[in-house]
């Protein structure tokens, strides 16, 4: 398996070298929306340590991404009314991974709406934030 | 939501009044292998806890599975040579829930082989107890 590489685009998030539309934020996790979304509020959390995925990331890390992942999940079906919650996590090209810092994929769901095809779809970036916002809105609150 | 129903297939299998092909077990988890695996070595973490889902399980055994899931999935590329892992985990039936038991959905990938269609496939339990025997043996040496 490859390294670590300090350069990937979440990294950069995490650094605040590039944009994103937050959800959540703690010493050890960072929530977003993906840019490129299979379902309305298509959320991503990635721990804040130099992961590349789940052969490397430390146990403990991985153990709050998943809690970070289920509060994100509950508030999700209070600010989009979701009907269910897939989750998915890619490690290495083969398992579907793209982005090589760990990433859990929050997938708010409406019964009889598809997934959409993964990186199909780009989300205007109003329609991004107003969501980040109720997200956040909704996590806040519990 | 609907409550959490002891009668459900994976709590069975945890009660030992049905068979499976079990990998791994502890105080707090249990794994063994999916009799309609999507992939080889297709395996199932479940919490001994009586949680539906991410919307009920206890923070702390969702933190658990997925910390018993990582291990599954390091051991599965030493037992299967596997180029990667896909984790999925599903909420409820518009997130893909099938069995409603929590269930962590751990998928040994190799390159150039796609996931099978959920439910399409039951592999012979002779092939079954080889493959958790070594995956059982892969965990057990680390």
């Amino acid at each position: 398996m490859a390294s670590y590489d300090p350069n990937n685009v979440f990294a950069k998030i995490l650094r605040g070298e590039l944009p994103c539309h937050k959800v959540y934020e703690d010493d050890k996790a960072f929530a977003f929306l993906d840019i490129m979304p299979r379902t309305l509020g298509h959320t991503l959390v990635i721990p804040k340590a130099p992961a590349r995925n789940v052969f490397d990331v430390p146990p403990e890390y991985l153990a709050h991404v998943h809690k970070v992942a289920q509060r994100v999940a509950k508030a999700a079906v209070k600010a989009f009314n979701a009907d269910g919650i897939t989750i998915h996590q890619f490690n290495e090209s083969a398992g579907g991974q793209v982005v090589f810092h760990l990433h859990v994929h929050v997938l708010p769901r409406h019964k009889g709406e598809p997934l959409k095809p993964a990186a199909t779809f780009t989300e205007e970036p109003a329609v991004l934030a107003e969501q980040a916002e109720q997200l956040a809105a909704a996590l806040a609150a519990e």
